[in-house]
């Protein structure tokens, strides 16, 4: 491991504490802490999974740390980077979904994630990627418009441009195309950053990761007390199908790792705990639930 | 539409009104009828949805019939056939997945299809697929052995080596790669039949469909008031998760469904009504639910 390689992962680990310690605070109940390995013939590394489930406000809340290497980069991740194909490789990222308890707190997803090529000759290649993306069940603009500040403003320091690229990036990419619906109401989303030069790519990488607490908690303060029942409740499960459509058919990191054989319980740790499908419903017009429809999704400048 | 299509096509139509009145018959409640149109500029053609929500003995039950058609077939459903490439085609099928209430009682589904590529020179090229698989929750070596055994016995007119390929095939097919682990104890499965000439493969096509029933509703009959409790109920909704993820993850036809513009609402009727994910379940071990895993699921000759 190189010394830039040991800085993003001491960054990384410390992070995931970080963000667990204070969820735990929040929820009054701990985290499990599951190390793994990955088989040493898959190129080793491993990782931690840090997991609280049937909490008091998540019902399901899962922080994954991993650190796994290869000795052969795969075409799929060297596509536009021919000069790098085969070369031995390191990946590690934080990954982040909770599902809360109250259906008026939203579903919250964050990644932060480095990639290095290594060649001792030639120099090593590295690159940064990550975001995050809130998907409410119930439409509050004040708590859409937080999060997106919170993010822009995180992003502000290293330039305006930054923010409306990876907001619309964002918007892209968490989008279920077979139902022609967003996932949620966006956020930031960016990959392949390494045109900045490393320090100034760590310096918007640690940014993207430390605005997390920020943008997330002061929403599930001020939503997790809100009095609910059967409806919501009913509503928040039948919502949650569109989490595991889009994880399960377009996430991009969730069908690599299934595919090639990463660890299923810690990449499937993004599943919410319950879930209900229902044939071809629609919300009753002018109901909350069609607000979130009409208003909230359809993609929307929030800052 | 040819001669050989119409036939094809009044079986399928056939087929399906008879699942839905013996299937509602046993529920007692009705299924709804959706008709739904495939948009011109996609290819045109259409189906007719199926479905029973909330039911006596059924939580969520689908019957598909589909008839699609296209200009160009698409080089993946072209890639043992090149000469085939580019022309005109048609796919018909009735798909079914039955998730029912009571624990005790296995889901199932089954799937006919049939395609034929156009050419009005050279000839039309057409073939058939399908086959049915069983997925139980408590295990009852009866029930599985007589799934396979109406299975075996559909298949015996046509010569005794159908059920071994078709059955390995099953095997292999519903598979969970990710996790290791098959999707429940098989059945028949099978695709591009046409080498046995279109009057054989449509009889065997014909055999499969007509067995379908005769193989799961004496097992829904045995089960469906088998008393029970959370318990079980719960141990479903977990189990549930693995056939959502093997339809979404894995399954060619959702896929290519999902990802080529198809009706989502009616892709999807084959996802089960309420899931459940928890991180790295284990069943206690000696109990019932252990017994699936280890005695169940590890494919077995079962007759």
């Amino acid at each position: 491991m190189t010394m830039t390689s040991s800085a993003v992962r001491d960054y990384l680990t410390g992070l995931q504490d970080r963000i667990v310690d204070t969820i735990s605070a929040i929820d009054g109940k701990p985290f499990i802490r599951d190390e793994w390995q990955r088989p040493e013939n898959m190129g080793g590394g491993g990782g931690v999974s840090r997991l609280l489930e049937d909490g008091n406000v998540f019902e399901r809340a899962g922080v994954g740390f991993s650190h796994v290497k290869g000795t052969q980069l795969p075409p799929s991740a060297s596509a536009h980077r021919p000069e790098i194909a085969g070369r031995p490789w390191e990946a590690m990222g934080v990954s982040l979904v909770f599902h809360p308890r109250n259906p008026y707190v939203p579903t919250v997803h964050m990644n932060v994630r480095f990639f290095i090529a290594l060649d001792e000759k030639a120099g090593d290649v590295c690159w940064f990627g990550g975001g995050m993306d809130l998907t409410p069940y119930y439409p509050f603009d004040e708590d859409c418009a937080h999060f997106h500040r919170v993010n822009r403003d995180a992003l502000a320091p290293f330039g305006p441009d930054w923010y409306p690229k990876y907001k619309k990036w964002c918007d892209e990419y968490f989008f279920l195309k077979h139902r022609g619906e967003p996932r949620g109401i966006g956020g930031v989303f960016f990959d392949d950053l390494s045109e900045p030069g490393f320090d100034q790519s760590f310096a918007m990488q640690r940014a993207v990761g430390d605005a997390f607490l920020p943008a997330y908690v002061p929403i599930v303060e001020r939503r997790k007390d809100t009095p609910h029942g059967e409806r919501e409740r009913d509503f928040q499960a039948y919502r949650r199908g569109r989490y595991v459509e889009f994880n399960l058919v377009w996430d991009r990191g969730t069908l690599f790792g299934l595919q090639s054989g990463g660890r299923a319980e810690s990449i499937l740790m993004s599943l919410p705990p319950v879930v209900k499908w229902r044939y071809d419903w629609k919300p009753e017009a002018g109901s909350p639930e069609a607000k979130l429809y009409e208003t909230l999704l359809p993609h929307r400048e929030w800052v």
